[in-house]
């Protein structure tokens, strides 16, 4: 697989501080000619669940041959292996942790290499910061065309991401909020395409929030499926397919998560009148 | 107008989530040697005004004929039209609600044309993230060199954005704050032009806080119009001309939006004595 | 020394507004060939000791020949000096308060020159946006190959930064937190050399938190030095030499500054058995 020359990143690190500018420095240290894309360093800290998520909804719209470093590495500093996955059409590079792992089985496992070679990394090893001294290194030098055979040794497997799966029946999909997005729109674990053929009059999703607060709970609310967001009026909650071909449940106009009360978690039903 | 080679991006999208860099992989993928450069992803979501001022405050900082990108679209998936603008030295694209009209204005506006070929969008067309699928394809076609006229219908007009202007007559200029910014800093509406010819020590502005919590207004605050932050003592009440060219109001290594217990909409009266 | 073509850049600004993408707007503009890469732009507003650690951090990882610019500046508009400081590996730009100093330091100071060059810079030179008027177009006329001689006249000196320094003496080093990052890992003023050969069973690190809020100091909190994250259990405590080279002490898959409830300035002491 040719390589595009770019280099994204993803990690939990924040902006605050210059780790993300570091990697870049021995990124380009090793290999000048790469571009560096971030996809964001904003994914809570140690959350490998949100991050592969991330990674997931990004990892298509690259060209092809380009290598996606991730970094959300709780293990770091532990025996926790450090993985090259080529794909179908990108490289994969960051810890064996799950992270890597729902991007890898949509785009396809060519090979998984563990990066065992430290003739590769920066040397001192940091005990808390291999992005800079494993991940980034290595992606530079597979940028400058090393072969994936001299990075790592092969493995026959990678770690799963563990993820509640959205229960599909006849007559309804039982899912959960699985992400809340910046502008409080609620992520489902809801694929489109179990949606699929069911006319959109025929859909009704619940959201049931637990108010974990409150003496009682909140009724659930049943929210209409709709094409764009302009179906409904200003203020109104509307349920839509979202960027990530998830079913995404928002307030028009405004903050769904505040406005329904719910949070990660909360039952998603979705009614099928098929 | 020759390209610049360069694609800027403005966006209410946030930095938690991978949708400024999926922009970026679909930008790299039809516009492989474009360079992107981010204005901000910190817009507040949907406020297209705060949107339009950044945009505004930048556009004369790039070379001649740079790409500006800029998405803050509450009526994304609705009938809102998708716009290049043409100026005299730079291309504009985004949604056609006022997001773009400063800028093109202060810029000189040349051409307008409806995005409406959807031969140059992604697909399938997402109902939420024209960015993605519309806006940053459009853009990567233009940077490769595609005529503008290949990429839309000419239009006659675009919305313009409904802002708050200063009124000035003989003695006074009546404005109010329109941005705080990260220090605290005051922007008000008031143009550094109308200041113009006055001596600065003819000059008195008053902040007028409407603490909409407390029982009594607070008192307005008279404050002197100076050059530099360092002509009064730390923590002492400035005006200067700032950055945008408009008039601001801050405290000396403090934060006046605090420290004047001041917010947006706040009347700010600039008394002169001509 | 030869030119890496990377410009970094470190500032206050944050990323709410186009300041940053401003900076390279200019940067491109004079000089289209040169790269930028963000440090970080999240530095504390105008905390220059924050800043300084943060560049430190960085610059060992970039090539030879970077350009680094830096900007917290509370004196802007004032009559301090804006410096160029020629070092063995790299050049530095920004302001004349300290920030520059200890990365200048580390890295060997060659010459230093301030920038009273106003050929240079971007006209009319705003009182507020040093970064837009003076340190990116010069950072950009470097970058262009103009000789450090051009740019500005040769200066003896640079003001130092203001830190405290931990205290060594044969069975103790006395220091205290001087940053918390992000995950809450407290970092230290104990630079690791100190803790040199001592074996890591002979080394005991007791934060002494002050509790500002509570009747009786909290007890100090006997914490064991380890190699890695993993040698305690999730929740535990740890001491451990962090990316800087500077002690830290966190809790693993934890927030060491909530969970000790230690501050900036808290006291920690490191015992040693010799």
């Amino acid at each position: 697989m040719q390589l595009s020359g770019i280099v994204t990143l993803l990690t939990d690190f924040g902006t605050r501080d210059a780790w993300a500018g570091i990697m870049k420095g021995v990124l380009a240290g090793i290999a000048p000619d790469v571009r560096t894309i971030d996809l964001t360093h904003e994914i809570p800290p140690q959350s490998v669940r949100t991050g592969a998520l991330a990674l997931l909804s990004a990892v298509s719209y690259f060209p092809q041959g380009t290598i996606h470093v991730a970094v959300v590495d709780p293990g770091v500093g532990s025996e926790r292996h450090a993985l090259l996955v080529v794909t179908e059409s990108a490289y994969l590079i960051g810890p064996d942790n799950g992270l890597l792992a729902p991007a890898a089985e949509k785009l396809g496992i060519r090979q998984i290499r563990r990066l065992d070679r430290p003739r590769y990394f920066l040397h001192p090893v940091s005990a808390t910061f291999h992005g800079r001294d494993v991940f980034a290194p290595v992606a530079a030098h597979l940028a400058n065309g090393e072969p994936v055979e001299a990075l790592g040794s092969a493995a026959e497997e990678m770690k799963p991401l563990e993820l509640p799966r959205a229960l599909v029946t006849t007559d309804a999909i039982y899912g959960e909020v699985v992400g809340i997005d910046r502008f409080g729109n609620l992520v489902t674990n809801v694929p489109a395409v179990e949606l699929g053929r069911a006319d959109s009059r025929d859909i009704a999703v619940v959201v049931a929030p637990q108010h974990s607060g409150s003496a009682e709970p909140a009724a659930p609310v049943r929210i209409a499926l709709v094409d764009a967001y302009a179906a409904v009026e200003v203020g109104q909650a509307l349920a839509i397919v979202g960027s990530a071909d998830l079913l995404e449940v928002s307030i028009r106009d405004g903050d769904a998560a505040a406005g329904l009360g719910a949070t990660l978690g909360d039952s998603v039903t979705v009614l099928l009148r098929r």
